[in-house]
């Protein structure tokens, strides 16, 4: 493997002194750029584009021709998982994923196996072209979705307004949910892993739907079974620790918890306040945000003003570890200037934080 | 007017002693009841039964026919304002509210204004109906949207999942937005005295959308407006205070300063913990919440341990005041045995701590 040129993005998640503040979006190969609505126009759907590598690599280096960041992340699906368990993910467009067989029933459950990592070898194909084309440029990222938000398409079959079908097995079949959760475990653990040997350099483990849970269901039916996988997961490769990132959308109520996960860093959305974060759990880990993803709609002025505020609240970095992001995914309406200018300011006006 | 024969549930607002916890449903007159579905269905479409007294007046007390709430709510919709503006509500079965005119130019935002309470007036004679037809039975609690959240509908002209209308504005030309929201608040006082002057007996402000706010714009966006509508409310009538309700959907990391916005009490969903609550803002206020809805698909076991659980973390009552509630309108899915099973559980286990 080529030496890696920029390793700022992996020294913030360690908490170890850097020159600026590194930062990279959530779904920063996407829609927004029309270079890979080409390519996906190419591949012919979305899957097509994700289960061929050579596609996979083409779009994840897309915007980094683009855009200086700090990192690369794979280009893949949360829901890639299931789909190799058989449940058989579709994406209908303008609707986003589907499946053809949700779990619904007792038996539906019972028959659900970890499936053979051999399935998802194409995402680990993935992995180590992209590794080889970015040549070191920067540290690629792996993902997964958490046990709860995978499980919660599973159920469901699709995005949902209320999770009524997968609350309403929680609340009457604790146990049937338990399985699933269980059995989405070892996927994940065995699924990331494999990314890591094929050469993901960071973990992010996305709980989007973690926020969703109450306050007392939290813990069980989510946030235990990331950690689960975490203490599952490889720590070092290539002679360097893989630091690992959770995500919880709307889990600002529960980052002292979160904080304990054993993740290297926290994922916040644009609710949570950074100063407020740190003052809450310290330092123990590094945070990852948390600019709200529409503030890309609100021209330069907004953009540079917004992404400074956010630095600011975050505050001098002292033992600390800073990734900007944002705090969602970038819209498919995002003008590619916005980025630009996002990325300029955060390099440049953060440099003084880190003195 | 006739006496109230059950005011517990004003009496718990105000933090007053009661025997035990007095609870309603948000949405409680709703699609899960079938004499609700077949009331509208004579109506022709819901803003027809919104803007028929009489059919507002029989949806409304429907509940209470079968359920012991110890309170009505208007059968009415927060998007009414913005209707009486001029911005032209429909209802797309199976797809929610739609506006024909929705707020997208300087142009559109130069020619909004307070609405003549005229066009509300049906608003305010369905109030007069119910109280009458209630026969002070329970007390009568009218609403509205916070001017926030109706700015939201009437900008993105609907729901949305990401609110990236009303935000690109936000983040562009605050000053249109800060007009759309001066223009609400003015016409929200309004319409709430008017519920007031009608028979409103207690009023709760549904800020549906505070919660997709950024940390950084939530009080200058949603919550100074909410603490302005509350400024200009009549805050006594037929010689009793009128308790005011504020609800924020997903605002639980802000509950110190909603705390603070004049409200009497304080709307809270599934994701905030009760204990904690009271830990973090003291007996201040109210708290109205939160039992996940989708409870009440867990069947009756599940639904009697979950209110217990709400009951046990407000825990002793002392000089606090809590209202049981969902943490979001109740589902149209809903058994309706359920709520059976919940009002019987809330009712009796609460007693015990109002010792």
């Amino acid at each position: 493997m080529s030496e890696l040129k920029n390793d700022v993005f992996l020294r913030a998640l360690m908490r170890e002194p850097v020159p600026y503040t590194p930062l990279w979006l959530m779904r920063q190969a996407g829609r927004y750029l029309p270079e890979y609505r080409e390519t996906r126009a190419r591949a012919g759907s979305f899957l097509k584009l994700a289960q061929n590598p050579d596609y996979a690599c083409e779009v994840t280096l897309q915007p980094l021709r683009r855009f200086d960041f700090d990192a690369a992340i794979l280009f893949s699906d949360i829901l890639t998982i299931p789909h190799a368990m058989g449940l058989g993910l579709d994406f209908i467009t303008g609707e986003g994923p589907r499946f053809a067989h949700p779990l619904r029933t007792e038996d539906d459950v019972n028959k659900l196996q970890v499936p053979d990592m051999e399935s998802l070898k194409y995402v680990f194909d993935a992995v180590s072209v992209i590794r080889r084309e970015l040549d070191g440029k920067v540290p690629l990222i792996g993902f997964a979705g958490s046990p709860w938000t995978i499980g919660c398409y599973m159920v469901e079959g699709q995005g949902s307004a209320d999770y009524r079908l997968i609350k309403s097995m929680m609340y009457s079949r604790p146990d049937l949910v338990h399985r699933i959760l269980d059995i989405n475990t070892r996927a994940t653990t065995e699924y990331l892993n494999h990314q890591i040997d094929a050469g993901a350099q960071a973990v992010m483990i996305f709980d989007s739907w973690g926020g969703v849970l109450a306050d007392n269901k939290f813990d069980d039916f989510s946030l235990q079974y990331t950690r689960r996988v975490i203490q599952g997961l490889k720590r070092e490769n290539e002679g360097r620790t893989v630091p690992v990132i959770v995500f919880t959308k709307g889990g600002g109520q529960w980052l002292e918890k979160i904080a304990l996960c054993g993740a290297d860093a926290v994922g916040l959305d644009w609710t949570v306040n950074l100063a407020q974060a740190r003052q809450r759990i310290g330092d123990r880990v590094a945070l990852q945000g948390n600019l709200d993803p529409n503030v890309l709609f609100g021209g330069e002025a907004a953009v540079r003003e917004q992404a400074r505020s956010v630095i600011d609240d975050f505050g001098p970095v002292g033992k600390g570890g800073h990734v900007f992001n944002l705090g969602h995914g970038i819209s498919q309406f995002t003008p590619p200037e916005a980025v630009e200018a996002l990325v300029d300011e955060v390099h440049r006006y953060s440099r003084s934080k880190h003195a």
